[in-house]
């Protein structure tokens, strides 16, 4: 009898793991779980918000989408997991068991500063980027200063960057930059560090980037409170601080979200509910448990006065997507076979002409490779990969040959290595 | 009857100011008063000091000057103001009586350091540039060390760090560089600060051109006292230290001169006795005197924790000339238009063979534009506009059409804005 | 009688000078004395322990060479000096009268951290390259963490910067990088000083190229120990850290050999036992004693926190043979004039595929001019003159006039200087 995986998530990892699965193995029953009618292009949420997007060009509706190539969806969110009966119930008490559980489940948003959730605005999910597209039009009518920033815990800092340099292109755009003054507040200890202990010379050219644009930094701080009308932040000294703004955009923490915690502290981590996975992203105690995306607990790369952790970016969400399709079908055929993804990084920081170019190979130091550059090219780059992504999902093909022959030959990138052994923390080398 | 404007001060601030009134209206009746018999391009008196300009090159006398392009001119200093009753007294008791007051003086040196006058040099007058070129000849004879800096309190700093470059750029011509360590000791809390906060990367480019010059730097210090061998310093928890050198060039702090005191404290600021302006330029309490160039008070940028002054550059000062003449006029026809200069300012630090490239719009933050760069296209720029200059003041226009409208074309940069409101510090946006 | 020069040392300075007298003055008997039967291009000895150049391919041996050239070739170590009788004994025994001694014999390597030389490793002989170069073989089979660095007191840092990219470059091509982290640790103020204070902007560009290569640097620390698997090190508080390491690399200090000790303290410095020289190169209490390259006694150019001490380069080296040569003739031909060396210096920090340039002249600040850069171009340049030096030390030639000419003509470096006067410290102006 054929083999039923169901894939909890809708999003990059769950999409990319249910095409490949699908490609992989025709005889396999392939179920997409998620409540989200559609899926999102993420990395293109912050032009979502200023308008240089429409909800249309960056989004896929899941419904027709996926039963045209061959997967089951089921329109609903995951409420419980049973892993020791491979059963999970949806919101609406539906039960659907599975041979093997993909959790693609993306985060649980935190905004764990007072005031955050009412007072302040976030570009990580496609609601909240139309919601603050209509504050800024009515900002653009009466501007003041902004604020844009990461609180304790955040492990995703690119899109504050960029929101902070696309904000200031489109202020100048509109000839109100200079009644704009902006502040970036974060937690990483210095700027440029982004949850990676930096990435090559990254906190040198933040802040050139930050000095040519006259945004001003404070780095090393907590957030602890948003207001309507500024934003308070406390130093390592306990000494507080206040930032007026009349609108800010602040990175909430991410953690795993309550599908998750459902299946115990055997499958969910119990300081941040996010899956447990071993380096080839299975679950170390339910075998056919699997776990890709943002929603995996990866180590943090180093520890900073204040806390923050290590991104999962889009390409290693599809390594850890192709790794996992490849380690289900290994294990369907009984090969012993297994992989690892490489866990490297093509990260590009959009400023509205030009754009800053970082990669790293792999993420998690010691690093094999980095390289970075800036330039109007790199812009060009990030808004050609998003046409590309959006028709290689919209064609159900997520990893075409020729993609990973262009990494193996720009970067000496492989995507996913073989390994002999499974276990160890995600991103040890094989 | 033709209106009277008595503008105080031949510097570029005074002659811009008459040359647009003189443009604007001919039937007005303009009269520049100012004891300095020529009009200097200050901004070549470093070049002067090092010999790389005659006095002829960069001076025109105003007593044949003015009267050609129909502007009175009485030779003499002003002495007092009485704001009440419109009328202003000479040097030599002359009583002159004015619809309109230009104050366009220029500062009052302040050499605050205890032997800085006598045993430093300065570049702010062409006096003290061929006084200085005097000792440098001198020097070149006999070498020493040099310390290149500015006082507490000091608004200009451009020419210090200008003259550090272009000094290190003729000892090497001299083959002398090798016998002279040259050190900046400024009151900035740090080298490329500049009293702006920073122009863009300004710390990070003059770190390196320090750097590549060998040129040593202490910033964030007070200097206290100057002596024949050796300059003075302290820093902020007190402790003394001192730098030996041969020759030493310290830019002094600037007031107003004693004519704006004498019109009381509703015309000066009793701080530093410069001419109190709104954002128009235009004295709140006395509407009909106005205050153009270094003699206005204009707020700093940001507290330093040794004091520092915000500069006022040669295109600022045209800018308020321009805004300023607009206002009279618009005045004197009743209208009720009133203009404000975008205070936007192109700053080129000369290096000899090149030069750094700085644009600031506007020069107070929130800043939308800023560009900077480096080159031998720099420094042929900054000899082309003294000539361009030198050329416009002795054809009497100072502001032909194509110069605004290359300025609008390469920077977006306005000159003056019409604005609704004149009430506000200098410097604020319309 | 023709006079007999005697030159303590086969390396670049030894050499050096001997050719300089030979080509000077044919009538002059001059004897080499050394105990190391080979000369050895000691900048490539880094590229020996990468296996990158052969032992062959970078030393020549001085039993052939040296008669060739028509000087005499003592293969022994000088034992004792008897300055006062113009006598030098060898390790067996045998007594050489000499007319002019030029001591040129190296450092003695001081290994001062504990476990140092048990545990480390070198790249300041060759055979300490080749016994490194069998240990990266083990090393490449079983990587782990990596340290390079210097230890307190150290002058030379250019190797262990270079070692430091070459390693990465090398562990890359073995595709082992992300196996292996490097830090490097040093008693340098920052990183980038060289024991210099910095040439030009080095600082910024060190770490850059540390950033870009994701190697970790740890700067103002004293190494106290090396063990087998950890590097301990302290900093300025007192504060003990242990970075871990399967491989470690650590420059060591430098002082003048047992032989120039025996000279008594008006030859050797008692703080080091090195030669102690004036301007000229040449001992102040025995004018007829010199001392060329790195055993002789240069100042530091600064006080740091943990000791350092300025490098003697290759060039630097070159130029005090030359000085060192002519002073020599001209005394023996009673002539007053006296030569300088310059003391400048091209540095080439290779990388593997480009190298980082700097130039300074002199060394010794003030300088007169920094270059510096980075590029393929550099890489190929020292490879290149590594061909050339070798290929002059087997002509017998050090110094043809087309590159004592191409120096002029590119840095305007004249290499020795004609000196009314030779008393005062090596490196001061004349």
């Amino acid at each position: 009898m054929s083999k039923h995986v169901v894939i909890l998530g809708g999003g990059i990892g769950g999409i990319a793991t249910a095409y490949n699965l699908r490609r992989m193995d025709k005889n396999l029953k392939v179920t997409v779980v998620s409540g989200r009618p559609y899926f999102g292009f993420t990395p293109s949420y912050p032009h979502l918000a200023l308008g240089w997007r429409r909800f249309e060009d960056i989004t896929i509706p899941l419904g027709s989408l996926l039963p045209k190539h061959g997967i089951d969806y089921v329109p609903e969110n995951g409420e419980r997991i049973d892993p020791d009966n491979n059963k999970l119930w949806t919101t609406s008490g539906k039960e659907i068991g599975y041979d093997y559980l993909v959790i693609a489940t993306g985060p649980k948003l935190v905004f764990g500063a007072e005031g955050q959730e009412q007072y302040s605005t976030s570009v990580c999910t496609a609601e909240h980027a139309l919601e603050l597209q209509k504050k800024l039009e009515e900002f653009y009518r009466n501007p003041g200063p902004v604020v844009v920033g990461a609180i304790p815990g955040v492990s995703c800092f690119g899109p504050a960057y960029e929101f902070a340099f696309m904000l200031h292109y489109e202020l100048k755009k509109r000839n109100l930059r200079h009644k704009v003054p902006i502040t970036y507040i974060t937690s990483e200890p210095y700027v440029g560090h982004m949850g990676l202990g930096g990435v090559g010379p990254s906190r040198r050219i933040m802040e050139d980037l930050f000095a040519e644009r006259s945004i001003r930094y404070v780095s090393n701080v907590k957030i602890t409170k948003v207001e309507p009308d500024k934003v308070v932040y406390e130093d390592l000294n306990g000494n507080t601080y206040q930032e007026p703004c009349k609108l800010s955009m602040l990175m909430p923490r991410f953690m795993g979200p309550d599908v998750v915690a459902s299946a115990g502290d055997k499958v969910a981590n119990p300081a941040n509910k996010m899956v447990i996975v071993n380096k080839c992203f299975q679950n170390p105690t339910y075998k056919n448990i699997y776990g890709v995306g943002v929603v995996t607990a990866i180590p943090p790369v180093e520890q900073t006065p204040i806390p923050t952790g290590a991104p999962k970016t889009g390409m290693m969400i599809e390594q850890m997507a192709m790794a996992v399709a490849k380690n289900i079908v290994s294990d369907i055929r009984n090969s012993t076979d297994r992989y690892v993804p490489e866990l490297s990084a093509i990260c590009i920081a959009d400023m509205g002409a030009d754009a800053g170019f970082f990669y790293a190979r792999p993420v998690l130091p010691p690093r094999a490779e980095v390289k970075f550059g800036k330039g109007r090219w790199a812009h060009l780059v990030k808004s050609a990969f998003e046409k590309y992504f959006m028709w290689k999902i919209a064609r159900g093909n997520i990893a075409p040959w020729f993609e990973e022959e262009g990494l193996k030959i720009f970067f000496g990138s492989k995507g996913v290595v073989l390994c002999a052994d499974c276990s160890g923390a995600p991103g040890q080398a094989c």
